[in-house]
């Protein structure tokens, strides 16, 4: 069986049908972090993200930068969860040619945006990788029960909304995002948010996993979609695709009540600092499928795929 | 300034001045697993260990045992600090040209040694790595506080004890060895060791380790060292510096009070599935550094190095 044929995903539910799982575990693989007991109120969370020379960056790029984002990716699925993340272990896989000075600019990306948020680097592994560079990042968090947020739980009739704008992110977004850690502990704080992803293959893939896990469908916008002004394309469907197609975005994306879109959206705009939320479609019955609405107010299919990693 | 020059544990100190120690941390970056708050008598523990193709195994040896090893490694550092395994994520650096088989049966590996330990996997991260495959796990446990062992502790005039027999892993045993979780668990509960390391470099280098954060020296009795079976060398020194040296033994070394050392082996010999435990040393003062008695009776220093990773 060829990796290329059954994709990503596929990959992933062939192997996970090789794990037991634990009877300690509330919630494991196929969210963006695993959920785990606590104490009575609140859960641990456990997550994990790699980058790779050649995949995730080269070595054009500041060394800060790819350790910065080595840490903000992993930010950002504790982020998804409503959580508070807290403590992380570093791999590195190291190149024995490049100069030490390479690697302390890495890691001190890394801690600038840990320290950011409050998360201590307590401990790592470093191996020779001669062949490839990489950056494995392990990271803790925690979570109020009642805030803990997945990709299960969004309802028919409910929002779909996001965070920021959509899209070209490889022009520089994809090194410098801000995990919207603050962001989203408002939301699960002051709103009903009954799903939540971060976006890191694009709104078209990852949305899929939303309306899989939580059983329902959706009806998108199209011209309600936040496009970046960094995306590049010329003419207003080629310039969707990208925002809805390119990845690496890890904004928000997630579903709450209808009624409560608003005054999110009047809560975000009055915080400094906080992205502008948008309403970019609703949740509608899982028979229904995914459903974009064009500009002409036609309702139809649009076969767009997420960022594929192999 | 070079890498190969600085060595892998200068370059972990150059890297570790970088972080900033969070004031939650009870022990941090240079032990075998970090030691975190968790409740009124417990520690959490965090670690992570990764392997690299062409580095820690080659695509000649079986897959299964490949992902056993992934998980082993990271078994043997809670087990160093006397833990309780609990949650592992899994990152797999992924050659898209090897076949979905190969991935399962590693998964399958890894899998069998972590339910053999309680450990759930509970999430991971699949990222495309085709220039070396590698396996990166980080894991969870917890300890008593009162049972909690770290490299540092170590009392003049305690005993230095090592479990099984050293050397020659690279004929097997590296990739087949049990971690020693259960004989941790047996040694904290029932003996007060008061520093304890797990030998992944050698025993040459990871007494080091015990020596120069608990603050003392030691006196190792080479005609003591129990050398494996596998070790190839011929002559006697020739054998012991490659039970010192080679590393992956993945046994446990500790110091415990002299007195307590007979019955700790006199426990071990009841135990079915429990290896040997070998007196190999003593503490002795730091001014006195790290000795050897050769079989002569004469005491000296010996130019040994555990396993250098670059």
């Amino acid at each position: 069986m060829n990796l290329r044929k059954i994709g990503e995903f596929g990959f992933i539910e062939q192997l996970s049908q090789l794990l037991r799982p634990g009877n300690d575990v509330v919630k494991g693989i196929g969210d963006d972090a695993a959920v785990l007991p606590r104490d009575k109120s609140t859960y641990a969370l456990f997550t994990c993200d790699a980058l790779v020379e050649g995949i995730h960056f080269t070595l054009n790029m500041p060394a800060h930068l790819i350790g910065r984002k080595a840490m903000a990716v992993n930010l950002s699925d504790i982020a998804s969860m409503g959580g508070i993340p807290q403590h992380a272990v570093v791999t590195l896989g190291v190149k024995p040619t490049l100069p030490l000075r390479f690697y302390q600019k890495l890691y001190q990306g890394l801690q600038e945006v840990a320290s950011l948020f409050g998360v201590t680097v307590v401990g790592g592994d470093t191996v020779s990788s001669p062949k490839a560079l990489f950056v494995d990042v392990a990271l803790t968090g925690w979570v109020e029960k009642k805030h803990c947020t997945l990709r299960q739980g969004a309802q028919r009739g409910d929002a779909l909304v996001v965070s920021g704008s959509l899209g070209g992110s490889l022009a520089g977004k994809h090194l410098q995002f801000t995990p919207r850690i603050k962001e989203a502990r408002a939301l699960v704080k002051h709103f009903s948010v009954h799903a939540m992803i971060d976006l890191s293959d694009g709104l078209a893939g990852d949305l899929g996993h939303i309306l899989k896990q939580s059983h329902v469908g959706a009806r998108i916008f199209l011209n309600r979609i936040p496009i970046a002004r960094s995306v590049t394309a010329k003419g207003f469907l080629p310039r969707l695709r990208q925002a809805l197609c390119d990845g690496e975005d890890y904004e928000l994306l997630f579903a709450l009540p209808a009624k409560q879109a608003a005054s999110a959206q009047a809560f975000f705009a009055r915080h400094k600092g906080f992205p502008c939320l948008r309403v970019v479609g609703e949740v509608i019955r899982a028979s229904q499928g995914l459903r974009y609405v064009f500009p002409d107010g036609k309702e139809k299919k649009w076969d767009l795929h997420g960022y594929q990693h192999f």
